[in-house]
């Protein structure tokens, strides 16, 4: 019978925290690498308050430097986009030969960056669906949602990677996996980037936007332009989905989007990722994407005043 | 010897309280129109402050009524333009055959509405740049500039606009004609619109936008999309008013534009005459001005919610 395979978080914040914890919780080796959290952990271990039930764990495999992580099998980037330039000092230590290094990061273009960063590593994407805040030192309040979908960049990482899911939904976590991974990035980036940018510019939640006329029917532009680069990509999204997103989005509760509680909380925006790959994609390409272009820019100026 | 001519101010607020009070105090027979003031100036006269020379003035013709207003050769529209639906009622008594209407206001498409509510007036369009708060009831502080150019827009009445500006000269206030209304006022969309707009959804002031490369970026954007609007009505600009627009505003102090004032004290924005009307002109002609739509979306949002 085969090894269970273990995993090591990388950033375990309001979404690495969670998973890092469920997957310990169901018996899956698990390490972490804290940097400013590691001696509150240390000491009091972690929280956890979920829907999926509360945990508190304080017999983590805890680290606060690379050099130091035992060996995994996969290692989970739960980074925010926004540190991914401390990637090439963490992934050459972790990421050899086989280690699978699954992206659990919003945005396009995270794992090209990644597999030429770690050449011999198999690098997964993971779009997770998570509404999760870190409420203070090593203590998470999960709120809602959580599932994550996880697609392959590099080939032949199938098998792996369904024991991966495997094991997700095994600690708990709903874990389904996509066919192709630049669809499923782009399907995502289809409701972050209106909704995560307006949410910011006009200082409000996705309810207000939706019941606005002028709000709403700009998201609506805003959706179609993100389908149209992801055309322009290759990644046909069936028109269907302008729709579904909308309405999707109406039936949410009022919600403020990971870019917004950044943004309130003086955090770097995770603009480049998010909106200046997909742009600087799809230009690539011949197709402009005035509308997104726009909100980039406003959200250059708003995050370098905000984080001055 | 001609008489003197006579003037009306209507909404003698920052801008037509100072203009009114130079009429007066050069010795121009002036009427004021108040509404919520009209007692308060009454007892208490009409103070400007102003670069001008200061001024006190407690014996000024006012009126609380249209229907008590004398009958006088120049009416001038100082109201901003999101109160104009009350032009069709102040303007049918006061605007008979042949008195001129100067229409001193932003934006786009006043002169067309108000010739259709006084078909026998000569209409005529000023264009303010003027620097003007009212500070309190009765009392203005004229920051500075004050500058007005007056355009024609029914035929007929350049010589009666030669005696307005002559007056206007004499009474202190720097005026001058423009062969064109519909190119001057375009002309003055060109800053208008994208520092209006901006100043308001990212919450800054002329000079940071300068400062920051995106967002100066994206009002060069604007200035150039305001460009091809007026060229697409026919109001040819040329390529270096862009440039010069851009040099401009760079040598600008830090300055609020109006709708970012009228922003923070909770007041309308004037978003139907500076954006739709322009907007619509446009696509009117089949040209889309995709970045001033999506400005103008996000400003009717915000308006919506300030207002609310």
């Amino acid at each position: 019978m085969k090894q269970k395979l273990s995993y090591t978080i990388i950033g375990p914040g309001a979404l690495g925290g969670l998973y890092g914890a469920r997957l310990h919780h169901a018996g899956f080796k698990t390490h972490f690498l804290y940097r400013s959290e590691y001696e509150h952990v240390r000491q009091h271990g972690l929280r956890v308050d979920s829907p999926w039930g509360d945990l508190h764990l304080s017999d983590l495999s805890i680290f606060r430097s690379v050099e130091d992580l035992p060996p995994a099998d996969v290692v989970c980037v739960c980074l925010k986009t926004t540190s991914n330039h401390l990637l090439s000092s963490l992934l050459p230590s972790v990421a050899g030969e086989g280690t699978v290094v699954v992206l659990l990061q919003n945005g396009l273009g995270v794992e090209q960056e990644v597999q030429a960063l770690a050449p011999d590593a198999l690098v997964a994407g993971g779009l997770c669906y998570l509404c999760s805040n870190r409420v203070g030192q090593g203590h998470i309040h999960h709120v809602d949602y959580g599932r994550i979908t996880l697609a392959a960049h590099s080939p032949g990482m199938d098998e792996v990677l369904e024991t991966i899911a495997a094991d997700f939904n095994a600690a708990g976590i709903p874990t389904d996996l996509a066919p192709d991974l630049a669809l499923a990035r782009w399907k995502k980036l289809v409701w972050n980037i209106p909704y995560n940018g307006l949410c910011v510019v006009l200082q409000t939640e996705t309810d207000r936007i939706m019941a606005d006329p002028d709000a709403r029917e700009l998201a609506r532009q805003l959706i179609l332009e993100v389908m149209a680069g992801a055309r322009a990509c290759g990644s046909v999204i069936e028109e269907s989905y302008e729709p579904m997103i909308m309405e999707f989005t109406d039936k949410m509760k009022p919600y403020s989007p990971s870019m917004k509680l950044d943004y309130q909380a003086g955090r770097p925006l995770e603009i480049e990722y998010l909106y200046e790959r997909p742009l600087n994609a799809a230009r690539t390409m011949g197709v402009d994407l005035p509308r997104i272009a726009m909100l980039t820019a406003q959200l250059r100026f708003l995050d370098r005043v905000n984080t001055a």
